[in-house]
């Protein structure tokens, strides 16, 4: 079993890098915050001694050697790094759960005949750059890493540009370990109000959902709020609000197989006595079956250029994000389950609702994840809570899946 | 007559301070750029030998005697602020075509009875500060001069650091001279299409519309767009776009004396993977009939509210400007008709559609309106145009009124 106060504190220390407003953390990727929680997390591992690989993206890869030179490594992990206005845990209790199995490992004298790494992943969250798990993706070959450095935020600053001026740039190419891993476990909180309300310990997770990003641009012409008349608006605000009316309407024409939303929503010039000429907004579109995350996008398509057609406004979709529903590796996920099984938590079947590190990179490694739960359900928000026997447990899974398929 | 190409160029050198991004301006109240402008307009003035007095809210008085010293002035004037993506002419038609006025005067040597004073009020636009026409609203007793300090941009920063910031805080007690006004015109560009339609080269403003400005917050709860389920979201920006549509049948069902739209629009945290936990957003109603500007506002609130309520959100509602309909002063008002009749422009009487300074400061002394037409109808947008032979035949009935107003 895993040292649960010594995993509670190490997030709660975490946690202190790149405070929030409501008791929760905005590290947002590639942030002075970001560095200063990397550079924690490289000296806790150091410690525990790991060595410390990076790749041309960021991400951290810190080792523990294995006991047979030829066996390929085990990976675990996830990101530190968090939305604006975001929780202690999502992605966090990923990496430091890692991190407690190793020093699980340590205290235990434990020596596997697989090495072990420990792994952080650049921009998960996809907030500032868009799209999310960008630097999983990169690795795994979805996106090219020239794309993912020309990413811009909303200040026009690139992904490229940002990473380097933050140090992380690392010398190792990226992607060019895909080939040589054993498999990768990453634990993960649902997001969800699944385990909580079941009163379930752990998430075995089997799928993953699928997610379209789709970005809207719609274009009307700025005017005077007083003196045009209202035959001769061309009011994008409006036009959007109709478009977000039918996203919520095409979701739930799917439900409970499907839910959509638009986080991201910009107007232009955004000033109290202009109709916005412009509106830019991001629509989230999710389901575990792509037929229907496919035909969502059809209809966002069809039925936004008719609500602008007859509104005489301007509409332009481009895909800015997505991947296909996962199916995660068979046998990682019976060790997940076998731990569960062996140490007492009470368990059940889990389609992740969010997207994850462990997504793209069960294109190039046997891949499962496991979930604990969280209060509510609620993340993505600076309430995000869970309580320390549910990190104790989801930790517990983890080291019990690593150990059993790094071998002892 | 005027001189409509000095005039004009003063408009385009006036222009070239604060430029925009697509041929307009972006020269927003009491930044650099404003004080820029300020300064440019003093230079001005001062080698047309009028004498500079700023009042404490930084409006600019720039006096040319009387030949009686009992006599009092007649104010021309409006403001050089401008939207963040505003136009040439808006505002600073009036500001320059008072100065042009004075100008003429020299060229042909009159000299008037009362003195008059071509002024340069702050902050009408209200984009960066609300309300509009903040300034001329202080002069005019509607608001106190601690209140206008107070409020904030969208940085927090606070109109009365910004002022002194800028270095434009006079000492002249603001208001001091409200009650020493013999009367005030001031030209302005109509923003709507009506002039230009018609044919015409003046418009008479006899009347303005009221205004209302509610912000309006709507509160859901910030989560995970992926793996909250449907009905457990409380998504802010979705009852934000049922009370934008609210907001266009509410001005509709008053059409054509009524108008409503929301320029300003914000959600947070504003992450494309973060159901919008608050939606800020400040709707603008406006109407003749202050009655119906009062049943629009109620209608808002019961229907928000309605809206809010159903979908388990909460919403606040803020007034955060307004004004009532306004009727100018009669003998003003003929004042304007007179010249444009003997000039040989044709004209029509108007209501404005936009709020102007001279809706207050008819609070406190005889005023009127002199609209030209623009392209279009078109404002607030850099594409905001007016033709030369329009800009003059503005200036010239400016110039007759003032000289009929302000005795030979
Ligand atoms: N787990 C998580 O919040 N990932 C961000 C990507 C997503 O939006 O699903
Ligand atoms: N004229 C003008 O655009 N004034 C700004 C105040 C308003 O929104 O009417």
């Amino acid at each position: 079993r895993i040292n649960p106060d010594r995993l509670w504190d190490s997030l709660m220390e975490m946690a202190r890098i790149g405070p929030g407003v409501a008791g929760g953390n905005n590290r947002q990727t590639l942030t002075d915050a970001d560095a200063e929680g990397r550079r924690l997390f490289q000296k806790w591992c150091e410690e525990a001694g790991l060595t410390m690989a990076v790749d041309t993206m960021g991400n951290m890869f810190m080792t523990r050697p294995g006991t047979d030179p030829h066996a390929l490594p085990v990976y675990v992990g996830s990101h530190l790094d968090t939305q604006p206005t975001g929780g202690k845990y999502d992605g966090v209790l990923g990496v430091l759960g890692g991190l407690e199995v190793v020093r699980t490992m340590n205290d235990l004298g434990i020596r596997t005949k697989h090495p072990i790494v420990v792994t952080n992943w650049t921009n998960e969250e996809g907030t500032r750059f868009a799209p999310a798990m960008l630097a999983s993706g990169v690795f795994a070959g979805v996106h090219t890493q020239n794309w993912a450095y020309d990413r811009e935020d909303a200040e026009g600053k690139k992904f490229g540009d940002e990473l380097k001026r933050i140090g992380w740039v690392g010398d190792e190419e990226v992607g060019a370990r895909k080939d040589k891993m054993h498999a990768m476990f990453e634990l993960h909180i649902e997001q969800g109000p699944i385990l909580e309300a079941e009163g379930k310990d752990i998430g075995v997770v089997t799928h993953g959902q699928g997610l379209s990003w789709t970005q809207v641009t719609v274009t009307g012409k700025e005017s005077h709020t007083g003196s045009t008349p209202m035959p001769m608006r061309k009011n994008a605000g409006l036009g959007m609000a109709r478009i977000l009316e039918l996203v919520d309407e095409i979701a739930l024409s799917h439900a409970p197989h499907a839910v959509g939303a638009a986080g991201h929503i910009d107007v232009y010039p955004n000033s109290r006595n202009v109709i916005p000429g412009k509106a830019v907004f991001t629509v989230d579109f999710r389901s575990p079956d792509i037929a229907v995350i496919k035909d969502m996008e059809d209809r966002l398509k069809i039925g936004g250029k008719k609500i602008c057609d007859e509104m005489g406004l301007e509409v332009e979709f481009e895909k800015v994000g997505g991947f296909d529903p996962v199916e995660f590796d068979k046998d990682c996920v019976a060790a997940v389950r076998n731990a569960a099984e062996r140490l007492g938590y009470s368990h059940r079947n889990l389609i992740s609702g969010a997207g994850h590190d462990a997504c793209w990179v069960n294109k190039v490694a046997p891949t499962a994840m496991i979930m604990c739960p969280c209060v509510d359900g609620l993340s993505h928000n600076e309430a995000e809570e869970i309580s320390r026997d549910w990190a104790k447990a989801g930790a517990d899974v983890l080291f019990h899946a690593v150990v059993e398929t790094a071998e002892i």
